[in-house]
């Protein structure tokens, strides 16, 4: 492991004190002089053609100022996968129909709440309902009510990945398998609820406050949909309380906050309720996901073939991504002399599955690990023997899609092994028993190279300002969304130029003053991306100021430099430094006073097709099901992962620990309970997510890796870890049950109907 | 005149919507949650010794956060001086004394205005009243009382300037003769009073929002008072209502609103009442002028003799500046073969005086006119005449002080003579017959050269960014203070870059945000200076584009290119034209995706001591004088000025309004009316300052230079029109009354006691 000063220390976060104190401001807490309140109308039929709307009477209502519908919008289309316009197919308020139960039909801004929920009740909608669709199946039917004309077939996308031959490989195999699993909706449920706050000024430029993870990507994307310039459009990123994936699209009450702003001349705030976060608000993607898997008989796979129908509800959204990454993930942790995938979005009568984290490979990685856990079952051999037989190492190579440049994979399943005694308690716990324990395996992007959003712009970029006061200005459109982004940047940049956090101010996600341009915080890319366009920008800065020792101490031009503990120095001869502020102050001079300003860029290149960098790791549940209840109980995890050099270990324990809340919950009690298209649980009473008191102990090991294209040898730990918790359970319940899980999630009443049978 | 699209045309103002609509957001205006208001206990004596502070029972009242006096500051001085620490004369709140009335002594912070302002009440200070002094005179005088221990004088500063024989001079003179002039303080009054707000964050640093000029200084003098690092403060400049020279220091406010801010962790809001501005307020320096003037029997002038004393008040302040000037300026507008000047900066205990729209020209100014118009009486000469004998022309240099680049004087006295039938009224009005035409000229300086902060950057900057969508967004440290040079530094920008005004955002005066640095709005210097500035920027950004229309169309090498009309093509050449957007996205693409970003700077370089470039002009009035009652009427203003090219056309009318209005009560109506130090009238009922009613009726003409070291040819047009008006009217009062004014101001009472004698 290299050394460091700050990477790697406990450095408390960025914005800890303020969200202990509660002085953050997020940006329903913004107030503006003059503020309107914004209501949104959403369609109660999840198939319909708008014949007619009037909405005089709630514009009549005293203190309404404004009512819109999609007839008053310029109509134009919107979606993040701006390289394939076809592929963008949201208007911001419908425009003749509606298509899921929750879609955006008007919007209201009023002087207060209660006026504009008034409001909504006043707006006659005229509906012809249409037949409705509510799964893949019936979606792709023969004479299937079509959703957008533009695609008869229902199928929006669909992606192909095909290396090695398949027939040869099935053929030679001793043993193949192939499974189908279902995995469903479930909601992001970040704490804090979607809210945007527009003004637009005099000159009609729009300011938008609000809760986003890409404050670029909304910056286009409303620049386009209200027929303006992208930069008359400033996007401010308050404090944001979670995303997940499901803040990282233009929203309709974006687009809603900024028209209604320009055509009042008053900002507009909207604020969406838990209720309709539940009821409209972007979610986890349901699959079907068919797998064939080979193998010798010593466990060798020979090939893989993967077919998957996403169901993405309504619209796109994020769609495509997730149907190309859960290609790319079917062909990871393991060696497939061949693979092919399958993959097809589907549009369906819900509310739109979007990004979720782990983008995909949840589903997909569920699917793999579960048949490897079958597999090994029935091949008999020990799972983790079984995997590490097959397990990718450094420098394998997925051909056309990347080059797996570190990899801690077999690390992580020795580790966890040893960690949780793994061959005792399969062996002490019988199947059935009640007791047991399973694993289950991840791996993930740590940022994506696929340029879908078509942006122009490097895909990070950061700015430095070096001051003579020994201090430096961070500027950075990354947005922090609470998984500590700010924290890790400032820890990089410190790092890099020998400095302490607290000499460093930092700026973020203000497109109109951080440089242009980043595209978010999605694919767990900021600590790689932004890290790498901040030590660009941090180098520049540091060869000038290294001139300045260099000139200062008269120099040998052989000698390398460092900054440390606020010095600058040859390397080896601390003696002869000067104060980081002395050196800028004589880059400063030797310019003749032009400030010390630098900017770093980061864009992945020669990188494949997926990603710069692969995390994995490996994670062991242990389970107590109560035969009488089925009430699954995780009495403990282990994970042993890889996410490169760990910059901050408090917040990637922060993050395993939010991953593993992720995972129980998707595992064994989060779901939308759907009637025709309607989601009936719409409450954090109803939606049943684990809180505190059910997060079982957890121990965790980092696998030493160094990645040479993450910053300071760092890679993801975002996202990834909220991949194995699944299929860990679920093996563990099988081992504690009998019941196999390929349909989750795993319920009470789906253990008993099991083991009753068994 | 060069062809321009922009420059020189009516360009509304930036900030004209917002201004007009209410919607400007001034600090006052700012509200913050938990914000804490304070108020400022002032000396109620002209000078004592500070026994013993008891804030116990403000403290204890209810309501009230926070009490401070100088014993809990880290006893810091400052001053704008920096270059001369011992010319840092000033404390943020009061050491050991205090010097005037009004000197501030401690400062309250409670939930609301009230409650501080009761609190002040309950501040007990004992006091040991001192001897104090209220004159030149009697602060020089043998055995005066000492204002500050480090100057027994009391003289704090001089300035000695000498070029040619002066003996001589006198010696080969046919006519010589020496006139004292005195002339009084008045108040900048501007609309706005001055109010800061500030926030400490959890780091520690601080954001203040203030009133200000000169952001930057205020920055670095609040870091060093508070014992800081300059760049844990942010200073932020709202609208600003006004400053003219009297918000451009740290001031007490300033800093008891940081200071408590961060004690209390709250943010803290000052605002001063009108009563305070005009009590204890920065005020425009009296002085004491005699002047010693040598001409030949023809009007040549041999030589002149100045010696002047400013009365500065309690503290330094922007006296050193004042009093440099006023040298530099004696020796302006003719040319004195032979020249001396010798100033000094006199400690008295009254408010401070400082800089006020003129700088020490109003004053010096005044004494070279009027003593003109007394010699072309004498000499029986036209007094056009005989300075149209004696005026500068470009080219002329000052010894060791400036070369005079571009010179309209004369152009402007034919200019202004023909305007008024100079020779017709002066011919057809009767010496004493009641009504009477006189002429007052100036010359002023387009900002300074004299680097007296000690500032370590450039000093002044731009940052442009340019987008692909066809605006571009500058940044820059300028203050617009109500003089308009947002708007200004935008037509320049787009003038030089082919676009529209509505393309270009601009965000200035934010210390974290716009670009080191900007010495602030003072001596007229931001259009030559921050014009400079961008049009460095803008030629950066323009060399890139350039080079991808060469690619575009590919051009030999010898093409230049222009941008106009949003278009970028080869000079001559409009077919080959590139959008200004499409060269960017071509330069951006060549660049790989970084954004096209160019910072501009502007330091005066080899440009003497003073400016890069001087302005001039010349104004006359024509007054009525009631013979009864001894006022004076002026009926009407002609002006001919040499500002180089305008701009902005209605933004130099809005000066020259403004500089008359200004001049009219400086000349005949405001005055501080004061008894042992103390301001007796401090409201706008008792000083008398001219209103719209009272506004003459006004005709301009701009003189056409065309300044090589201005931006597009500009010079200052913001200060030096305040200059001529008491001197003509002095004159035109002269011509109407026989009495001739050699102290300001002008009252009925002085009229009729002397016409009473002659």
């Amino acid at each position: 492991m290299r050394e460091f000063n700050i990477v790697g220390k406990h450095v408390p976060r960025n914005d800890a004190r303020a969200k202990a104190t509660g002085t953050a401001i997020y940006t329903d807490d913004i107030k503006l002089p003059g503020m309107l309140h914004g209501r949104i109308l959403r369609s109660p039929l999840p198939h319909a053609r708008i014949l007619r709307i009037d909405t005089s009477k709630a514009a009549a209502l005293p203190g309404v100022r404004c009512v819109i519908t999609g007839e008053d919008t310029p109509k134009i289309k919107y979606g993040n996968w701006r390289l394939f316009p076809d592929t963008q197919d949201e208007y911001p308020l419908a425009i003749d129909k509606v298509r899921f139960i929750g879609d955006e039909v008007a919007a209201v801004a009023a002087v207060d709440l209660d006026t504009a929920e008034e409001a909504l009740s006043l707006i006659e909608v005229e509906y012809e309902e249409l037949p409705a669709v509510f799964d893949v199946e019936s979606a792709i039917a023969q004479g299937a009510p079509v959703l957008h004309d533009y695609c008869p077939s229902n199928i929006s996308v669909n992606r192909k990945i095909q290396y090695g031959d398949l027939e040869k490989a099935f053929a030679e195999a001793d043993y193949v398998r192939e499974d189908t699993f279902t995995v469903h909706a479930v909601s992001h449920a970040y704490l804090e609820p979607c809210s945007s706050v527009a003004q637009a000024d005099l000159d009609g430029r729009i300011t938008l406050w609000t809760s986003t993870q890409t404050p670029y990507i909304t910056q286009c994307l409303l620049a386009s949909t209200m027929n303006m310039r992208e930069n008359d459009i400033r996007v401010i990123k308050p404090f944001v309380g979670g995303g997940f994936g499901g803040k990282m699209e233009l929203r309709t009450w974006e687009f809603c906050a900024a028209f209604m702003a320009k055509k009042t001349g008053r900002p507009v705030k909207f604020t969406l309720s838990r209720e309709e976060e539940f009821l409209a608000g972007r979610r986890r993607h349901p699959m079907k996901l068919t797998s064939k898997v080979g193998f010798k008989k010593d466990g060798t796979l020979t090939g893989k073939d993967l077919r998957i129908h996403l169901d993405g509800g309504a619209y796109n959204a994020m769609g495509p991504t997730a149907t190309f990454l859960c290609g790319n993930f079917g062909a990871m942790l393991y060696r497939y002399p061949s693979y092919r995938f399958f993959g097809e979005h589907v549009y369906t009568n819900k509310p739109p599955a979007s990004a979720m984290r782990g983008f995909g490979a949840p589903q997909s990685i569920f699917a793999t690990e579960t048949q490897m856990n079958i597999a090994a079952e029935e091949l008999g051999i020990d799972p983790i023997e079984l995997r590490l037989k097959n397990a990718q190492v450094s420098g394998d190579k997925i051909p056309d899609v990347a080059t797996i440049s570190t990899c801690g994979f077999k690390e992580s399943l020795e580790k966890v092994a040893e960690m949780c005694n793994w061959k005792e308690k399969r062996a002490q716990y019988k199947t059935g028993g009640g007791k047991g324990i399973g694993i289950g395996c991840y791996s993930f992007i740590s940022g994506g190279v696929f340029n879908w959003f078509n942006t122009q712009y490097p895909f990070s970029a950061a700015e430095v300002r070096a001051f003579d006061d020994g201090t430096v200005h961070l500027l950075t459109m990354a947005a922090d969304i609470g998984q500590g982004c700010d924290t890790v940047v400032k820890q990089i940049l410190a790092e890099e130029l020998g400095l302490k956090m607290e000499d460093i101010r930092i700026t973020s996600a203000d497109t109109s003053m951080t440089p242009q341009a980043d595209l978010g915080a999605w694919g767990s890319r900021l600590t790689l991306m932004n890290g790498n366009a901040v030590i660009d920008a941090a180098r520049k800065i540091k060869e000038q100021i290294f001139g300045m020792v260099s000139v200062r101490f008269n120099l040998n031009v052989i000698h390398e430099m460092e900054c440390k503990d606020g010095k600058v120095f040859p390397k080896g001869r601390p003696q002869r430094s000067m104060t980081f502020g002395e050196a800028v102050a004589m880059a400063q001079k030797a310019n003749r006073g032009e400030p010390l300003v630098a900017r770093g860029y980061y864009t992945p290149r020669d990188k494949g097709m997926v990603t710069p960098a692969f995390s994995f790791g490996a994670q062991v549940a242990e389970v107590e099901v109560d035969k009488e209840t089925g009430i699954v109980q995780v009495k403990k995890f282990w994970t042993a992962h890889d996410c490169g050099t760990v910059i901050n270990p408090k917040a990637v324990e922060g993050q395993l620990e939010g991953a593993i809340q992720m995972g129980l919950g998707y595992t064994l009690s989060e779901q939308f309970i759907m009637d025709g298209g309607k989601t009936l649980n719409t409450t954090f009473l109803d939606y049943k997510m684990p809180n505190a008191m059910d997060m079982p102990p957890s121990e965790t090991a980092h696998i030493d890796t160094y990645e040479p294209e993450g910053p300071m040898g760092a890679k993801e730990a975002g996202e990834g870890l909220a991949i194995p918790t699944a299929p860990a359970i679920a093996a563990a319940v099988h081992h504690a049950t009998g019941y196999r899980c390929k349909d989750l999630p795993i319920t009470p009443e789906k253990i008993l109907n099991a083991t009753k049978s068994l």
